[in-house]
């Protein structure tokens, strides 16, 4: 089964790879194709313009769909950059621009105050309109400085307490072990599973 | 959700409309296209011939398709006419030269061997590729002269022995209850409700 995940990010891409491997799924990214259009991401939130990439691409493609909306929502920022997190130091903000700024906003912040949380959500649609979405959080608290040169994104920045390292520090199966997008993508591994086995429940077998 | 059935007969058409009633489904005949391509039904059992009908229709619509492949067997004929069941008096036969060459062929043959039984396969294939058969058959005999005038095919002379009548004197409603063919649509309903629910399974809700 072929299923479109619309995104651009590799980093998102090789995340859900590496969370849906061993599945009967041919995945492909975005960047897999040419001339595609893009979706303007100005839903009022994760679910929103989750749903939005995955409702056009699954009928741009014909295919089924799957996209990821997530961000980063900081206490201390009344819970920004959120929805804005990819685009939180301009519209085409590099992720060292973002870190930049965010640090910058949080300078003189003691790291008591500095929580701050993960959100992810992933919005799955087929070409006959079923909708699917999980959700995944994970919480933890910005740093001071960049650590760690994996993932992507606010990773190097974003410190698990309970491990005493950042997101960036984490080998891709670990960060899939506790991240916000592994556990959306854990539960989204189910939906296709059943989605998967669905027809061949109760199903007569024949010699051909 | 749309679905593709894939018959000219408008006889098996309501019958499926009628026994997936209360579905969120959209059921469109092959007579609701034009230039729609035959299929060769060269298959060596129902199940090989449905599965090439939906396999095929549902590449050409890019959507779900069902297709049923039913026949009748004779006891007494070594279950003839069954894959033939609908040219058993040439191609183009009517459905009134087959039930004639039926009865022509059970000629002298008495009550007690005039044994048959309705067989049924839905096929079920995805635009992706996903498969479900189910099957259902029914038993009955072969009377001595047409009676009824519901139904289609050999439906008049086809007595369910346990009701006394032929399954052309029953109701679209009854027909379906015990007719191999309801029976094997009773099967496909079930896998369609849940391929229809499964997306929502484990899912988030979200205020938008």
């Amino acid at each position: 089964m072929e299923i479109i995940v619309a995104t651009k990010n590799q980093g998102k891409l090789r995340e859900i790879r590496s969370a849906l491997k061993g599945l009967q799924v041919h995945l492909h990214g975005l960047n897999d194709f040419q001339n595609v259009p893009e979706v303007d991401e100005d839903g009022k939130s994760f679910a929103e313009n989750g749903l939005k990439k995955a409702r056009f691409y699954s009928q741009f493609f014909g295919k089924l769909t799957i996209a990821d909306d997530s961000g980063l929502e900081v206490d201390a920022l009344g819970g920004t950059p959120g929805i804005y997190s990819a685009r939180y130091a301009g519209i085409r903000a590099s992720d060292q621009e973002n870190r930049k700024k965010l640090l910058k906003e949080l300078e003189g912040v003691p790291i008591s105050r500095r929580g701050a949380g993960f959100k992810c959500v992933m919005a799955m649609v087929s070409p006959d309109g079923r909708e699917a979405l999980t959700e995944g959080s994970c919480r933890g608290r910005i740093g001071f400085k960049e650590v760690g040169k994996r993932g992507f994104g606010y990773d190097p920045i974003f410190i698990l307490t309970r491990h005493g390292k950042t997101m960036a520090q984490l080998s891709l199966e670990e960060k899939n072990r506790i991240s916000h997008r592994g556990k959306a993508l854990r539960k989204l591994r189910k939906i296709i599973t059943k989605f998967q086995a669905i027809f061949y429940d109760g199903c007569v077998t024949y010699e051909r």
